[in-house]
């Protein structure tokens, strides 16, 4: 057994040995590993939060000169009050063919004072923080050790793959490696805000954006940090909800058992959402999923078990979803608690009956559910459990005149899931490079996560596939965000392989 | 009806005329408004955390001091490691009774950020906070409109009492009606930390301390704003819960549907503690309380009924216990959620699987409910619902190889119910000479908040009864605590009567 293994992974690197793209921006890489790291950790120092204007077109400013620094004439894409995004194109003499490269450069909000390093002074440890890995200065030049990691805001979430093209680029123009297909190059700049201007913006620039395939560089590897192909990723709905207690907190002795606690509301409230093994029960929640196809289901079935390795590493003694598997369990919608918080906890806990419990509640939708309906069925959820729905803070008058008051606010950057078949020819065009460049790859039908592919597929009319780089355990979204060098040096050779495609 | 509760309140008023000793506090409060408030802001200005070993004793120094200009010779009484005790003694010749007068001058912990103005700067204004009362200069001098507030972190909990008794001594000497008892006073240094230290201290100086009354001056009167006689108190279990999710917090889409959401888990767990209905679900919750005596059943029928009034002041639409009113609802125990939190909600929050979640509960019990057997019961329930139980941050073998876990802290501060019979004969005295200085007071068995009374009676072997002054939205235990300067004046005007009895 361990011999069939050992001789399918040598034939697995032989096969990668194949891409002449790859092989270039390998030794490309060996030899500039200082140079390429230096030009990551200068975009990482970049704060790139969404909703910092100024920040972001910082950042913009950066990646242009970035393109330039390649000979490619890059500019931004603006809408108004929208971060602009950055686009650049190589035209192929001959192609038939075009190509976006998709990748976003702003970054999931944060509290630094969660955050060991600050998240944009990048910082290079030996290892990752949860085995104890350790700051060490940043070497001039390599070789760089695979198993390091690069700490900072957007490490992983989703500026290594801009930095990856950008090498991959300087490896292919510099060992003469045709192109094939003319390349566009789109970086979105508010994507962790939910690419609320994203349509316009492609409205817009309609034309320019055309192309056969968007190639989302986005996400991370699979868990068992094989390569993996991406077909679609789900949608999502974003519901704040604020539950009420009395107008001001009351001492818990003095109103304990009489004065209803907005806490215990809103802990009985999301309890009601979904049972102890997972299933959702809001109604018609499951209602419309769209069914995968054989390819898919054969894909599902060949992906890794990695369900030990993930709990081990994860400190994990269950798992929800009746024992199915992360890959199948991601094709479902889910509903998920972001975060709860009432008054406090704690040493800093006072004896009170709070004022108000808050909660925010994602919901990640597969084809076939729409962002609005799947809001809507959360709202009558709500309404059902015997609350009175309002959509701004409530007044004296309507918080007396109902036993249960909920405030709901569904976050305005909601959107569909997108799928895109694998048996299309450009699917297997795209599944073909990478097992020639990176081996055997994990294919999946969808995400867990959301990017705003329906937008694109919508408004352009264009299938999306989705070849991420970033490593599984990256703390993508929280705190700690960092980048396992190998998966930059790994997608170099990947982006090589995909725009010389 | 009107005419006849005219006639009732001038029949109380005259009543309350014939306290000569309340008499005298009113006239001399008249003359001193301003010297009375100056007194007390300086005291609200000392910081008075009990875990800020410094700024507490600077406090005990102050109340020494301020007995010390009334001749009172007083002392700290300390064991290690506490906060001291401030005792003073008036000894009254002839005096056949000795009166414990209890109060505390450490401050419930709190946030500054919550606060309006900053809670040891202490701040007149000409109205409650949440009727738009407006910060105004201290006058040097009267009158003050018995509508202003003060506002400032244990104005009303629980150091006016302290500058009423003051104020009413001064009355007293200056007036001179004389005292019939011996005095005591007991100034605890850390009530709000669970009075930890309290039954040391009494042990330790049982000869000094020993009494046939404690007068205990804290909590608010009644929410009639009626002068009120609690005979009890109701004990107290604080619990801590932390449940745990994946090792670090997992991006909500790639690992939503798979790994458990201690939120979730969190919600789901509070919502089996309770009924929607405010019933306790905990198993053996209620057993053992202690039955009412007709006395006591005959008080809570005769207090005035404020459920109206009280849920339009705080905006409810309902309250728990079936229908039933406040002061019965506080004869039986609550369960409350003091606080709840996890990750982050609303414009902070990231698409995260939280990776810990915690609330803090706390049980009001009543006599016939040990802390201990109350706390107990809860760690059943929690285990009942399929937790592993630990005390101390889980490992990572613990939290794999159990499919729920649960840190549960008891904080060591609980304490039992105590309730004095309303029949004694030094019962009957209080409330004749409460009645005679303040008119008609309202009676209850027991304050719905804790007191550490059982300490001392069974340490003390006395009974206590608690003698409130403050007004019952005064915002104790969370920000913006405020003092009502009425009430001030009425407490001045009972301490005088009670010191005096």
């Amino acid at each position: 057994m361990r011999r069939v293994l050992i001789l399918l992974l040598i034939a697995a690197a032989a096969l990668a040995q194949q891409n002449p793209a790859a092989q270039a921006a390998r030794q490309w890489r060996e030899a500039h590993e200082g140079a390429i790291v230096r030009e990551f950790v200068d975009l990482l120092a970049l704060p790139n939060l969404a909703r910092d204007a100024d920040a972001v077109r910082k950042n913009a400013d950066a990646i242009v000169a970035l393109l330039a620094k390649r000979g490619i004439a890059a500019r931004l894409l603006e809408v108004p009050d929208a971060p602009p995004v950055v686009y650049g194109e190589i035209r192929t003499p001959g192609a038939t063919r075009t190509l976006i490269f998709y990748a976003h450069y702003d970054g999931q909000p944060l509290d630094p004072k969660e955050w060991l390093t600050p998240p944009w002074q990048p910082t290079l440890r030996d290892g990752p923080l949860d085995r104890d890995g350790r700051a060490i200065p940043l070497p001039g030049s390599g070789p760089f050790n695979g198993e390091w990691r690069i700490y900072g805001r957007s490490a992983s979430d989703d500026k290594a793959p801009i930095v990856a093209m950008a090498a991959a680029l300087d490896a292919l123009k510099n060992s003469g490696v045709a192109l094939h297909s003319n390349i566009k190059f789109v970086f979105e700049g508010e994507e962790e805000a939910g690419s609320p201007h994203l349509g316009r913006i492609l409205a817009a620039y309609k034309d320019l954006l055309a192309s056969d395939l968007w190639l989302i560089c986005d996400g991370p590897v699979h868990q068992s940090r094989r390569q993996q192909i991406v077909f679609g990723a789900r949608g999502i709905a974003t519901v704040d909800i604020t539950v009420y207690g009395p107008r001001r907190e009351l001492h818990s002795g003095h109103y304990g058992n009489w004065a209803p606690n907005p806490a215990m509301m809103l802990a009985r409230l999301l309890a009601s959402m979904k049972g102890d093994d997972g299933t959702v029960l809001v109604d018609h929640f499951y209602d419309g999923i769209e069914p995968l196809s054989d390819t898919e289901r054969r894909a599902l079935a060949d992906a890794p078990d990695v369900e030990a390795d993930l709990k081990r590493e994860l400190w994990l003694g269950r798992t929800e979803g009746a024992g199915k598997r992360l890959e199948e369990l991601i094709t479902r919608p889910s509903l998920n608690v972001r975060g709860m918080a009432s008054a406090r906890t704690g040493s800093g806990a006072s004896n009170v009956i709070p004022s108000t419990a808050t909660a925010t509640i994602d919901m990640r939708l597969v084809k076939g559910i729409d962002h609005d309906v799947a809001a809507r069925r959360l709202i009558d959820h709500i309404r059902r459990q015997g609350y009175f729905i309002v959509e701004a803070d409530p007044n004296a008058d309507t918080l007396r005149s109902h036993a249960r008051v909920a405030k709901v606010v569904v976050e305005p950057s909601g959107y569909n899931a997108a799928r895109t078949s694998m048996d299309l020819p450009v699917s297997r065009l795209v599944i073909q490079t990478v097992e020639s460049a990176r081996g055997k790859p994990v294919l999946l039908p969808t995400s867990g996560g959301s990017v705003p592919l329906y937008v694109i597929e919508e408004i352009m009319h264009a299938p999306t596939i989705s070849v991420p780089i970033a490593n599984h355990d990256n703390n993508q979204h929280s705190f700690n965000e960092n980048l396992r060098v190998q998966n930059l040096w790994d997608g170099i050779e990947l982006m090589a392989a995909l725009l010389s495609m």
